[in-house]
């Protein structure tokens, strides 16, 4: 394909994703497919002979995107959202035509620099104070990684890197996090070697908030059986209903045994730029890392991650490889961030952050995480003047977790089947996506209020669809 | 911004797209940049208001750009390619205006079925057997730390991710690869906590390939020792010279000793669409997992890594987390890919490896990759016709390793400082762009040919700047 060809199916492909953008709420927000439905309708193997790009983007349109979930859709209410804003759509495209590897500053100076820029306006933005340095990682279980990797690395002087966790010298290193942290720390856990034995999945108050007293009794025992405690995660605003872990009194005691603070702000890390959530914050100063995704609730296309961490230096020897073949002559000087993570190859993604952060300025991005606030507040005072109904969890942010309990329906068993089968009505609708979690081991429904195009009425037709579904 | 302001900035942007393919040979492909130079011209802090898109795209045009090294550029004969080709970008765009989460079946149903098709294609196109299942990582690195992770985990009956590695009660897992092993091994071996001691690099032959004699004795010495070999990363086209590991032998062996048998095929991987390059992958029925990276030499944007895996169960009892939150009606019969690799949220990678199959079918994709060999093979014969010139390694692909040995000229450290200048000389034109190694102790220059748009005229320009800068 000639760049004259590309110039030509590009300029249709731009209409095609400007009308889907203008019309994405027309759509189901999840198709009406089984598993294999779409499988069954391609061919089993490649062609010999190239095809025309026309061929190519008619099974895509008629194929592929009636299969798709739509993320995008002003009735996306499941999980949290991941927004692709017009000004992101439009960076990734930039991106996608220099195809640049921003592994070390030779291969990409500016987009090593502009990675720099604007992870520091974030910090800013974010009201980070200047000791945090930031990254670009692509998820947030990556970060989450990172800072169990680097922190089982500090526990052992690293020893585990250098000569195996098993042979280290070190006594056993112990994790710890909520009951209600991101299934990515369990994982984690896994994968950096500590075992999922040794993690401690603290309890949580009222709120499915940690509880320090707790925390402070596990890094007690596991401190005078001879373990080291080497890592504790706090969530701001945990999955499955946006609770705020205590930072400060969690950050004392990281400090008091000598324990990596990781905090996982993946979602609610957004609200920083709210004065009026920087409470969520407080404590901060005794962090070690911080992850929030701009991919999430801040209009950045998936995947952007923004991981700050305090030790460069720990996370260097933690990561840092220096092959002779990736050596360039300014090494001595500059930011390779190949070495700040896991992955040798490297996206240019502070592109798509940058356009961000400029196209709506800081107001106009509060503006947005406001206006998403209330929508939710607005749906919770709903919720609450039913009395069939009850939110289960406060709603700091754009989250509600609320369920439908009819008069006289009182066994958990049967509440929960009926708050699933009320989950599935409201969503074979179509037009409004929730999902479900589990609090306090009830079964409950998710109303998650973020996408960049929602407004009240949509969020109106998902209250009328559940009140619908509960009257059956 | 609105759809309709959207598409009046994508069409602006696409017309740029299409000049920047046509005329990125005309850019320096280094840009002349000193450190900080980029960052210097950038504001400090993000803007209060939202700023016009024309001025983002300004700033883009005139001061990212110009700072950017160009990857896309038909003097790219760095490293190894990473090929941005149109039809890979047209499926970008596609993609980052579905900005769909592929972490689930539900969550992108088409996006999963369509992955499993598109690796099914490419899978058949290798000769790799229907014994692999296929799942897209990003990048290589991840995909060698997942194989490391899986080997350990069997390795350890699964201990090491329940327990962690210190007390699985297993003996030292030992890790194997040859000298010329990608530095993603070392850093593989010591993130998922073997530890850098136990990874034993096996010395190589003459053409930089893993000698089985070597790898026998360490896999014995340290069975003997009461070790126990965890897994044997084989390389096919190392990085610095395309040294391709024998596979059968070390496969035997692999089974022998009960280690798990990973294929590194990063960049060679593509030519197994060519059959006469498949003697490569003699013995790939005795391999576990094997990597190659159509984000390099096929034609598909960067990130987009194929792992091919034969013990799926392993992989899912490695990676599998299933938090309520995530879990689905469909769970039971359909692939969630979360749980195949180390993040939880995916990009919809599987569409830009389709188009490119498609568009160019196989056989355009095997015309392009012969091309790129005859000009390797034909830029290795004028090297070996010049007296004061030496290629230093076999070049069984698109590389070819030399350097300049001047008469009289014999010092190692002499030879290798010129070679340098040389080096820094021939980049300084900035018309092409070439990066070195070290091989048998010795500071070479790499001309790795795979740029979609490299020709023959470009090759001759890289020779000729090598000739004069050699001349001084």
């Amino acid at each position: 394909m000639s760049p004259d060809e590309f110039r030509r199916h590009a300029h249709a492909m731009v209409d095609w994703m400007a009308d889907y953008l203008a019309d994405v709420g027309t759509r189901r927000v999840v198709p009406d497919v089984r598993p294999g439905d779409v499988r069954r309708r391609l061919p089993g193997a490649a062609p010999e002979a190239g095809e025309p790009f026309e061929r190519l983007f008619a099974d895509f349109r008629d194929v592929i995107v009636p299969g798709m979930t739509h993320w995008n859709h002003p009735g996306w209410f499941a999980y949290f959202p991941a927004n692709a804003s017009p000004p992101s759509i439009l960076a990734e495209m930039l991106v996608s035509t220099l195809g640049a590897q921003c592994m070390s500053w030779q291969t990409s100076p500016a987009a090593t620099e502009l990675e720099q820029v604007a992870m520091q306006w974030l910090r800013d933005l974010l009201g980070l104070d200047a000791g945090f340095t930031g990254v670009i990682q692509d998820t947030s279980s990556t970060a989450t990684l990172v800072a169990l990797l680097t922190a089982r690395e500090r526990a052992t002087a690293h020893a585990a890197g250098a000569v195996g966790l098993r042979d280290a010298g070190a006594p056993a290193l112990t994790v710890y996090a909520s009951t209600e942290a991101h299934s990515s720390v369990p994982k984690g856990v896994k994968l950096a070697g500590y075992g999922l034995e040794q993690l401690r999945l603290i309890g949580v108050d009222d709120a499915y908030a940690m509880r320090p007293d707790l925390l402070e009794r596990a890094l007690a025992d596991d401190a005078a059986a001879g373990r080291r405690p080497a890592c504790v995660v706090a969530t701001l605003g945990t999955t499955s209903s946006t609770a705020v872990d205590p930072l400060r009194p969690i950050g004392d005691l990281c400090r008091r045994y000598g324990a990596w603070l990781h905090v996982d702000a993946s979602y609610a890390g957004a609200a920083g730029l709210l004065p009026e959530c920087r409470w969520m914050f407080d404590g901060m100063e005794l962090a070690d890392s911080f992850v929030m995704n701009p991919h999430k609730w801040l209009l950045v296309n998936f995947d952007c991650s923004a991981y700050f961490v305090r030790d460069v230096d720990a996370t260097l020897r933690t990561f840092q490889t220096s092959p002779e073949y990736l050596r360039t002559a300014y090494d001595p000087e500059v930011a390779n961030f190949r070495d700040w993570g896991v992955q040798l190859g490297r996206r240019f993604r502070a592109l798509k952050l940058w356009f961000v952060l400029r196209s709506y300025g800081a107001e106009g991005l509060r503006t947005m995480l406001r206006a998403h606030i209330a929508l939710a507040a607005e749906f919770r005072r709903r919720v609450e003047a039913e009395p069939d109904f009850e939110v289960v969890a406060p709603s700091p942010l754009g989250l509600v977790c609320f369920r439908h309990r009819p008069a006289g329906m009182d066994h958990p068993a049967a509440l929960d089947e009926h708050n699933r089968a009320l989950l599935a009505e409201v969503n074979r609708d179509g037009s409004v996506h929730l999902t479900h979690t589990s609090l306090g081991g009830h079964y409950v429904l998710r109303l998650a209020v973020g996408q960049w195009q929602t407004g009240r009425e949509d969020v109106e037709r998902a209250w009328s669809l559940i009140r619908r579904a509960s009257a059956y």
